[in-house]
């Protein structure tokens, strides 16, 4: 999966849609779910810029675009909710648990240890409800 | 280049200064020559810690962990001259420099515009003196 | 309301006081009462620079202080609980729902789209308690 | 000036540019040049996303929307331009003198001194260049 | 308790163990444990560059090195869980509660009072769970 | 040097003016003589909450108070002035170079190796412009 090639004749918010799906999943729709009653505009922009716009692009692949996410989002350690939605995005476009875990294992060195430890157990959480039987060594 | 995969017999240290020379270059090296009369010892740090264990390790190769390292500085916005070194850095491990930009301008979503901005400055910076002919359109 | 007006001969201490309950109202009061057995000078402290000094400045009406509390607070992202406080003390001030989603969603462009949801769900959470009966629409 | 109300059969990226020139002004437009050899997609998306969509919705007038954007980026501490250009803004846009420097001297409380302090030397500096007869205090 | 004076022959690893169960007690050890099932190595890498290398150095007693770090963790406010461990540890080499109840709310001063509020009430967990029986005022 | 311990009939404003002057000397002044014309009542704040208030109190000595400031200053990133100022403040108060260097060397662990060493070069200045002839090793 290399990323969201825009189909012809798509508007930015029906190819975010299709972009989000594919990427987040069920945990994207549950997010745009939530903010039905508060700020229901606020989801068509997380469709349109994020997914139609950004992730729709070239230049680089999903796989790419989602380390770089796993990484930013451990590295600030404001925004645990989407940093485990990221971890599944990162297991939905085909990096392996290896891949997520050493990404977030480097964030100590540009963010610190604690940074890295809320990244890791984030992860081990995400790991243990999508493996749930084979539950190996990530590493 | 996939990693650093461990010379037999070699020590961290060692491991370390190949590894940072191989990724960083001479900005690596301009800043352990700073080091020198403030805390030679963080040096020995930088080399075993960070380049010795962590950029030697399997399971995500170099190209890989660079985007993770742009895109975690780009969004915590305090470390321009280090976000510079790894602009640098991927570019010596074999990104494109489209795929520098990208990773920088999805920071807009995570991080914000402003934090995006300025790694795309940083990165406009870095290029113009590594393509100082060709200066085409990056994305 | 524009600012707390200092009444004469008032002290900081005791302006404080007055201006902490019209504005954080019973949620500042809890955070008062939750000092008192590790760190009671703190809260005295909370009463007279912040409150006593600050907010009781001419220069920029308490609707004004509140958009920028709460803008500031969604942007940083690591206080999600004095996030509500103020949520709470916006509406108390005269804020709009409106205007308080308004200004978390601007959020998304300077601190990003995570900042901007996690202050989402904080007002919602706020403006559920608050308007149990009539839940419409914020936006 | 309460908001840039959308003109008939205006698209996102006009009415950005619109509300863009308005807003921000020459600082604005210096900024989209600077990306035309870098990244001149991301130029749109900071016409179309911020401009077109954020600042031109109604529910909060403009001078709300930059006291929020101040305070934001004062607390941020990390991009100190992109504050310069909304200090500059909010004068455009009807703010005085003392509801900037009200605004961020109150983010001493929520971000600490310095982030206040450096957020009044970037308010010096604007107002320098922007007043420079009469330089009275701000306060 | 000055610092972790290494012993002859040993290793990082070895001295770093040694010197986690000394500073941060059982704590510590339930973070190694939870890591074992999603990042092994990453234990051992706690172990050997904060506590085999740094906490290891003479320059600073451990005294210095709690209220450096607690005062850190309390100015980041993105490590609540990392914060308690050190709270705990800064009681183990011999702060008083007063020293570190006031290395927390000098944060206000340079992070902001959220921050401080945030860290003196992890403080108030903490003491309340090790002092069960007389917990008198702090300061 | 243990803590401003307050004169009899002195108020927080004389206070904190005379505890600024001990503690961070001339580099104190400065800022103050900088708000004079942009927010000159911000400057009685800066005296009478950190200096007057907090740098005041029992509880913690001038020598513990300047390594939990250098250390959170570090570890943020986004006061590099201010950072350097209380460089300064710790030599004034008796922290030798090599405390001050582990201090910041330390935040390695929890802010990341780009904020240790930013604050290392910070340090290499102040002490190349306090200690001009003699400028050995600091560790």
């Amino acid at each position: 999966m290399t990323h969201q090639s825009p189909n012809v004749g798509e508007s930015r918010l029906e190819r975010g849609k299709r972009a989000l799906a594919e990427i987040d999943g069920a945990a994207g729709q549950n997010v745009v779910a939530a903010l039905a009653d508060i700020a229901p505009d606020f989801a068509n922009y997380l469709f349109e810029f994020p997914f139609g716009d950004i992730y729709s692009r070239p230049g680089l692949d999903l796989r790419g675009r989602e380390i770089a996410t796993i990484a930013a989002l451990t590295a600030m350690g404001t925004a645990i909710p989407q940093l485990k939605v990221h971890i599944e995005a990162g297991l939905n476009v085909g990096l392996t648990k290896a891949e997520i875990t050493e990404t977030i294992m480097q964030m100590a060195v540009y963010a610190g240890f604690p940074a890295a430890l809320n990244g890791l157990f984030a992860a081990k959480e995400i790991f243990a409800a999508r493996f749930p039987v084979q539950r190996e060594q990530a590493a």
